[in-house]
């Protein structure tokens, strides 16, 4: 599809990497998703691919207020007590995992409901840019990655691609179940060296 | 919860009847959802139970134009035809099922993708009316049920409620493994008999 001569500017690919921050994807995480850290070599694979073929790299992170009160109603408790709640602002486990670093030229768009269109001017960007295909990966795939993933059919990308094997859930058969279904509204799943080899 | 005597005045409480049109639900509708017709009498029975307790019916609905110029790209081919796409305006298709009626004092709000909030004013008409919960019914579980769900869980809904077998899918599998991810938000997901009990 792109050749490895494109740039940022004669490309329509973008990849957004979403919530690969430390409270995440860590053992000791304060909202770990347990898939997610075996996942952390695709992710860095398909962000170097990425930067190969000028992809521009969208890193989508949660940052909450201290106090909680961006969160959703349902997890305001866990911003309640003495110590910081998951991926508070300023806190280390807002970082981004080792092995993930945002570069110049790369964009960063803070969110803080699951779907990185949910309330941010990312579909403004992406349009302006002239971004008509995107590519998700990073955690989690019922969440994050998936209400990401609806919206932007919903939005009209005309092109909307799960990695599969560079996304994860809590559990095996949940991400099976929300890649199944996400296929079904017409998204492609394929894995990183599918995916690759179609930029080839 | 709410005593028999409530109206809509003093409910904070809407019922969101989504996508119960011919074209989803008949055995010879165009975008028939396999576990459709197997749950409208609940879907009826729920529409009731709702107006003898003043709470709000919202009769949410998808109707296309003809030429599927407000469809998602990964569906406009079936607008291309001879024949007029599913829930086309104006078409039987689009209509209600047999048994469902929009009555003086429900609410209607056309969609056209798959959550009720995208590109609506449902958001703003239900703040309005000081709506903080929202219990929903109808199909299909992962896509226009669950949508709705998340985007009501995003937008700060206090309760938000999923009748558990007045919502359908194309196969049981698929309807459990979404009834799953939204338990997981903290969305409650009650039979139509429990839900019905809570509010005696």
């Amino acid at each position: 599809m792109a050749s490895s001569s494109d740039n940022h500017k004669s490309n329509n690919t973008a990849l957004l990497v979403i919530d690969m921050q430390k409270d995440f994807i860590l053992p000791d995480g304060l909202m770990r998703v347990d898939g997610g850290q075996s996942i952390v070599p695709k992710v860095i694979n398909a962000v170097e691919f990425a930067r190969r073929r000028g992809i521009l790299v969208i890193w989508v992170v949660r940052e909450h207020d201290l106090l909680g009160r961006d969160v959703e109603l349902f997890r305001q408790h866990l911003y309640s007590g003495e110590k910081a709640g998951p991926t508070s602002k300023g806190s280390d486990g807002a970082e981004l995992v080792d092995g993930l670093v945002i570069k110049e030229g790369d964009y960063k768009v803070v969110k803080t409901r699951f779907s990185a269109f949910f309330a941010t001017h990312l579909n403004s960007f992406l349009k302006t840019a002239g971004i008509n295909s995107l590519v998700v990966i990073g955690v989690q795939t019922p969440n994050c990655i998936r209400q990401t993933v609806f919206d932007a059919v919903a939005l009209d990308y005309k092109n909307v691609t799960v990695i599969v094997d560079a996304t994860a859930a809590a559990t095996p058969d949940v991400h099976a179940a929300n890649i199944f279904d996400m296929k079904n509204i017409g998204v492609s799943t394929p894995t990183l060296e599918e995916w690759c080899k179609s930029h080839d």
